[in-house]
């Protein structure tokens, strides 16, 4: 395959670095085991690694205990597990229309089976959510408020910092609401920091910002809020195993079977590897930084484009991701002949969010979406600007 | 770290073979991408690796067709779709006393909630469950009849065949109560095809005989019972984008989230390589043997230590796994001996399975259990049998 321009990096980065890579590697031929609390040296020095991986989560969005931090397959996996654990029926949710389907499926599963209520804040046509909308949709049954950080569509950072203050300020705790966030776009990309924000949970994938490996991901539950979540995933965990019921003590309740030890070990590198030296906020500032310049370079460059036309473009993108139309072309078309003709690799289509695109006026068939990180050029960005020209000449 | 003595390969398979580990590497390396319908060639590669691997398990397992396997991050999660996503308020399950909790777990969940009742078929001296107490057991409620296909406490085989061919012949299919096994302890060490034993669930992990990572399972659902299943994991599935409930088609619906595609890519390199040039059925044949003659080896090398004390021998052992006791001796003292003094890597306790203890009458601390796989070399088992023999003097 020859070099490879991608810029596909909000559905998984790539590439994972060699230091990820070369972790799990080494783990999986000189340590594996299944983690375990006892029984042998490789055994422990797997639940040693899951530790040690709940520790640098914990560092990196500012939660006071790694205790609070529960290890997943997914961003998916660790959504699930949040929204069908805590919402009981007679509840209602208030979330937003910016949300990726991995929120507005599972809750549209509930709410079909007349379980709980939700109330989907619009966004406007820059694709975000007004923070006074999201606090006057909460009414007195409101258990949860759940937003997205930042859209996957286009990158738009919602003000979930400006959210949680005011519920903080307007609510004594035990009344609150729980604040959610999905930082599936964000995590690692950008500062989030749970006790800044007031949010009770916070979830996301390791393969994205997080310099993790496919297969990973975390959720955050804030401790005093722990009693109100239960497990929806049940199996074995290597503790109370003559109970027929979970271990009622997170982050284990939320961890049923085998762990994916290879692939945390592989996070935790890359995690560690971000830093250089550095502590987690100081790598999330010099990403901060990087990944507006970035934002910057790709919106001027596409916005200079005679026939691109940007779709729900950020009030002030943070993000370098974008949604992109150009009239007359599909957009799986715009996808193909970039990949084909000019070896860039970028989505097309409705990117699994179905509220968002009525709002930034998608066409039908969705858009054409650009997303960098870190690691992206400011050649690749060129061969971008380029092909995009000669595509609308 | 010195060369090991794994012994535990019924908790994860070590060491992965290297073909496995390559194409992980490779795949994260040049092709990584997450998997997709269109957009651009890497991403359409990654869908054809899922593909393939469907493929490839629908033959090791005998099913009729691809789209009956769905791909999970383990065992335990494709065991908790099947269970959640099948069992309906009023319903019925037999199940038995030689269960992981990955199956014990999800149904106490249901019990508890008064949403199902079941009957715990119990075990003989030997954890094995007889195949007249299941079929008797069965109430005009029953929707589910749940059988491990063999325990992993001591390797145990159950009737799984014997009572797929009795449901069969005593039940119209429309009638028929589903018949599912968990397969985690046998897919890839002995055959269980789903045509011959007339199973309609079949769920497994990837990383023990089945020659792939951790981080892999799969799940198996009959064509006709599929719309007898719910989705229980909600989220984006890059299909149907516009909506905001799952896909109705198996195995799309039970598929939420970014799939590990590296990690698919080295189960379908390791079970390929298993093959070796022949076929599934030829490699299951030949696996079948090795185990075989491994447990005979490994249950004449125990039964010959004096004070040596086997924990539920199986009738016929067909595993090489077992579980013993020595007298005097905490399993957990014998686990951290082997480990320390003789670089022995085995597992004590209750092994996360909650009921089959009583019957098979282990000590309260639990049995040490020794498990073998087609990598065990008679040298291996050798230093065991001298470790225990100098442990019991």
């Amino acid at each position: 395959m020859n070099r490879r321009i991608y810029l596909d990096h909000a559905a998984t980065c790539f590439p994972k670095s060699a230091v990820v890579l070369d972790a799990m590697h080494a783990f999986s031929v000189r340590e594996e085991a299944a983690a375990g609390r006892g029984a042998y040296r490789a055994s422990r020095n797997a639940g040693e690694i899951i530790a040690r991986l709940r520790r640098e989560i914990a560092t990196w969005i500012g939660a006071a205990s790694d205790q609070e931090i529960s290890l997943h397959a997914g961003g998916t996996a660790a959504l699930n597990a949040a929204l069908l654990g805590i919402l009981r029926p007679g509840d209602h949710v208030v979330t937003t229309a910016a949300e990726h389907n991995s929120v507005l499926r599972p809750l549209q599963h509930l709410v079909a089976n007349q379980t709980v209520t939700w109330t989907v804040v619009p966004v406007d046509p820059h694709g975000q959510v007004d923070a006074a909308d999201v606090i006057a949709a909460i009414t007195p049954q409101t258990r949860m408020v759940s937003i997205v950080h930042a859209a996957n569509v286009n990158g738009a950072l919602q003000p979930v910092e400006a959210i949680g203050r005011r519920l903080h300020a307007q609510f004594a705790d035990a009344d609150k609401p729980l604040l959610m966030s999905d930082a599936a776009q964000t995590f690692g990309h950008v500062p989030l920091s749970v006790s800044q924000a007031h949010l009770d949970v916070l979830a996301a994938p390791g393969h994205k910002g997080g310099a993790g490996p496919l297969g990973t991901g975390f959720l955050y539950v804030r401790r005093e809020v722990q009693d109100r979540i239960r497990p929806t995933v049940f199996g074995g965990t290597g503790t109370r195993s003559e109970s027929l019921e979970m271990p009622h003590d997170y982050p284990a309740s939320f961890e049923a079977g085998n762990m994916n030890v290879p692939a945390y070990a592989g996070w935790l590198a890359g995690l560690r590897d971000r830093c250089d030296g550095s502590s987690p906020p100081q790598a999330l500032e010099r990403s901060r930084t990087l990944m507006a310049e970035l934002s910057s370079e790709l919106y001027r460059g596409l916005e200079s484009i005679p026939g691109v036309r940007m779709i729900g473009r950020p009030h002030a993108p943070v993000l370098p991701v974008a949604s992109i139309a150009i009239d007359g072309l599909p957009a799986s078309d715009v996808a193909m002949i970039l990949d084909s003709e000019f070896g860039i690799e970028v989505r097309s289509g409705l990117h699994c969010a179905a509220l968002i695109h009525g709002a930034i006026d998608s066409p039908s068939d969705g858009t054409v979406r650009i997303s960098c990180a870190e690691s992206t050029t400011t050649e690749e960005l060129e061969c971008l600007f380029n092909a995009l020209a000669e595509l609308c000449r």
